[in-house]
């Protein structure tokens, strides 16, 4: 085929269902995005997503498969979404097949943060590479694992959960019984209340908002020697949940995304010195950590990617 | 092939290097073990093994490759072995092309715990899984992953250092600097210790030769609430690297091996406890704990199999 082909992304939110047209790493079109909470059921927004597709394809004709992240739990090779973190009533739906049916397209469906890896892995950070961890830090903390060239979704389509990871095995216990979260310590909130907590003690003070990741990283940048040292604090913990993924399974390198990482060199400073300190030779001398390349629109790229790799396996 | 293909396996280790013929899950004849502390030099205990491999050739006909376990750091791809943890001299030797050049049979070298996690994956415990983590329990704590229905290696051949996994970020610092690696908390001289500094503290000392693994399961199986509650913390550290390994790769089994893991269910039921209390419903409705089968001849069994099947891939 001489003409890059074209996928449709599809980034399903608690919020927002947002689709675009992709093409190799570009999104091309937006669909105007639906909001998630205006459906009680499935069916309704199926059938939204559905006339969404359609316009999309009327203005690309070259639109040869569809992908969809889900946030939360998804049988990939079944395309069925078993359920959603925070969305009512996405129980057992066959999202793949019923989308195939009404589309006529092969459509891929994986959770979001498996589709935010393979867009870092196939048009990001991570390109060429066999061996990749994708770590993105948010709310939530999740990631992706590609060993040798293929993705790792495990024996029940759950792997590469890197925010339940334990740092502390008599640490905080988490939200699934799992003592030492990753997640419970430097999850976009848990940032804020650590932060809370530390300028409290302190004696200076700050109300909540002043507390967020970003305000603590424009208060770094101030030079405020507390939010240094929070993000110091950050970065190592960080850097055992990465140091266990490298001890296990020797990445050429991981790839860290999410809001909490546009803090960036605050980040990364850290996280690479308490990393590097904690492995040996083979597993760290040729590694890099990597800013993810995409932001908000990694879920779209990665979806995208996906369903045109799957089309390209399965239906050429 | 009618006949089932018979290998050698060579588990070389620092005391001594043993060589068996390997059918199926059998060691169908023992070579006699070579000292490794007789050899000053690679190339004359490279001599000593192609001497056994070419008598145990002219016993059994029907041998058609050759497997080799390595205590270290091994290039599997290229058959080089970098260095070995404890014995001197071998540094970048490529014993793959020098034993194929002196015995005209397709030669594989891998690490000793790739070469265990082989043997339970493909002959023992974990066979026909797809995604497995196995577990050896020794002075070391070592570590072999399957994932995919592949053997992860690693970018470069490191994949699989459970051991090395930290279950506490401020934990104490280990042989490469990593804090809270497992195997300073549950390697057999580290259980030694610590057992005897908790006796030591409950005013009830006992020499060290009585704290040993296989004596302190012995205690407890008497009823020995000190040994008891020792094999308890155990398996909660033990469960707290499983349990990261779990949410990583999603297994669908572990299995545990090794000297310690003798202690039966004085190890795998606190294990068990721990581990479950732990995971979410996909990582743990369908996941198996095993014992592992072979003992010490997983790596010999390994060995062999991984070079069946390496010269099933590439030769036939």
């Amino acid at each position: 085929m001489s003409e890059t082909p074209l996928a449709i992304g599809i980034d399903f939110g608690g919020t927002s269902v947002k689709a675009g047209v992709v093409k190799l790493d570009t999104i091309i079109d937006h669909a105007p995005p639906i909001a998630t909470q205006d459906f009680t059921e499935p069916a309704g927004l199926i059938e939204a997503i559905v006339r969404v597709i359609e316009d999309l394809r009327a203005r690309h004709p070259g639109i040869v498969a569809v992908g969809v992240g889900m946030p939360g739990f998804v049988d990939f090779e079944n395309g069925v979404v078993y359920n959603l973190t925070n969305v009512r009533g996405w129980v057992n739906i066959p999202l793949k097949s019923l989308l195939e049916e009404k589309t006529g397209l092969p459509v891929v469906v994986d959770n979001d943060a498996n589709c935010m890896a393979f867009a870092e892995w196939k048009r990001g950070a991570g390109q060429g590479t066999k061996h990749l961890v994708c770590i993105s830090l948010g709310t939530g903390v999740g990631g992706g694992i590609i060993a040798n060239g293929q993705m790792v979704r495990g024996a029940y389509h759950g792997a590469g959960e890197v925010g339940q990871t334990s740092i502390d095995y008599q640490g905080r216990r988490g939200h699934y019984g799992n003592m030492g979260a990753l997640e419970d310590y430097i999850g976009n909130n848990e940032i804020t209340a650590t932060a809370h907590d530390t300028y409290g003690e302190s004696g200076t003070s700050k109300p909540l908002d002043e507390c967020s990741p970003a305000a603590l990283a424009a208060a770094a940048a101030e030079g405020d020697e507390t939010a240094k040292q929070l993000w110091d604090d950050i970065g190592k913990k960080l850097a055992t949940a990465v140091m266990n993924c490298c001890w296990l399974l020797n990445p050429e390198a991981v790839v860290i995304g999410g809001g909490v990482a546009r803090a960036g060199a605050l980040l990364f400073e850290p996280l690479n010195k308490y990393l590097l300190d904690q492995l040996s030779g083979p597993f760290k001398d040729h590694l890099k950590i990597l800013p993810a390349r995409f932001g908000h629109e990694a879920g779209t790229v990665g979806a995208a990617a996906m369903a045109l790799e799957w089309s390209d396996h399965h239906h050429s």
